[in-house]
């Protein structure tokens, strides 16, 4: 390793601690990018599927089936299994991403202990990609590995790309999932369930549909930092797609 | 910056090319850790939901429905509905998350412009989060901030936590997703097809999806590295609960 040089380079501000200097100012916003936020998510994955299915389905059978009773029994049916799905589903997910860093950590801490060397090179190969050369990537190499928490740290999140999930995820997005899955899908069904005759039930909650999907459209992008309209206009039509071949499958069928 | 000092120092192995070394041996199988593959998570995602939400919906009606024909339509308009929304919803997503990482980049490449004093101390704070300190530190952000490519690719991968999407991405995920919930949704939904009481249609969608969902959460787990046998079960029974809760919502409902 090179000697290290204790004196201050000539760096435009001075090194305050262990040569991390003081943060200069950035960009006058706080919140400088969209980093997608997992409750986000998972809202925006309940409700897309709770509003696009469950119309569908409905709209469909609509084409089939003359009886709103029927198309209500059934669109419930399809909300709950979809909300039982996708919650446990959520879940399990979670669960199962928590089980593997865990897992995926054991083993890279092992390596450290039986490859070492190989794991001390794999540091290196990391940051000799982004341009660390010469001195300052042995110099740096041996700074990461001097602490093995840190090490392990590193090869974590840079080799494996893998990030430590919070310990009550699983439940949250279980709950936000199934529950924006049934939010989602009253709102279609409802119509069916006020009108006796299927035509104006099918027209009402087509209206009321579309207006849910352009707006959830609108929210997702703004929430995402995309252009609003143009979400907004894809959202609407997936429903709008999706809807049409249910309603040609159905009155194929059952028509 | 500190002086290069252009001796190898004293590490186990020479420095072969700008300080990094020749790759020491690693554990022997070649596939270290799994990495968890975007098409076998595109499969996961369709074959999960399509299995689950049909069998459930199918199941539901048989509490509430007694002819199969009904629900057949109501079954394969799930289908069309589910295949459109969800692989329709996987292409967009795909979509979003390619302008995302593009709009992003722009942002992070003006800024190490505008603010490049807080960008190249943005990545000196990366670095000293794993140990990186002093004379080490200052000359591997020296090394990362010389190319402007190199520094703003650290940024997004270190700082934004964001990868760059393959360019055909957005296509190949909808169909899989698409076809792998048309595929899985057959399953449970061809015994209504083919018997034409509902009961014994009942009994072998329950058989013949039970043996698909212990069969596609045993290769999940495998997939993934996880205990197989744990993953086998929870999918059973996410399938199990789904179907007995829309089950009762059907027979409180429509029965």
């Amino acid at each position: 390793m090179a000697p290290h040089d204790t004196a201050p380079g000539p760096t435009e501000t001075a090194p305050t601690r262990d040569g991390l200097w003081a943060m200069p100012p950035g960009p006058p916003h706080e919140e400088k990018h969209f980093t997608q936020n997992e409750v986000v998510r998972d809202l925006v994955i309940g409700t897309a599927d709770g509003l696009t299915v469950p119309f569908a389905l409905a709209a469909g059978l609509s084409g089939a089936v003359a009886a709103n009773p029927l198309i209500v029994t059934a669109g419930l049916a399809e909300i709950a299994a979809g909300c039982v799905a996708m919650g446990l589903g959520g879940y399990l997910a979670a669960r199962t991403q928590a089980d593997h860093y865990a897992a995926e950590r054991r083993r890279e801490e092992q390596e450290t202990h039986d490859y070492a060397e190989r794991e001390r090179w794999e540091v290196a190969a990391i940051l000799h990609r982004y341009g660390v050369r010469g001195d300052a990537l042995r110099m740096a190499v041996e700074s990461i590995c001097s602490d093995r928490r840190r090490w392990v740290d590193f090869m974590m999140r840079f080799e494996l790309d893998l990030q430590e999930p919070q310990p009550d995820r699983a439940a949250k997005s279980a709950a936000t999932i199934g529950g924006a899955y049934v939010v989602g899908g009253l709102i279609p069904l409802a119509p069916y369930m006020i009108f006796a005759e299927t035509a104006p039930a099918l027209a009402v909650s087509s209206a009321l549909t579309a207006c849910a999907l352009l707006g959830f459209g609108w929210l997702k992008a703004a929430a995402t930092g995309l252009p609003r309209a143009t979400g907004a206009v894809q959202t609407l039509a997936i429903g709008g797609v999706a809807a049409v071949v249910a309603y040609i499958v159905a009155k194929a069928v059952g028509g």
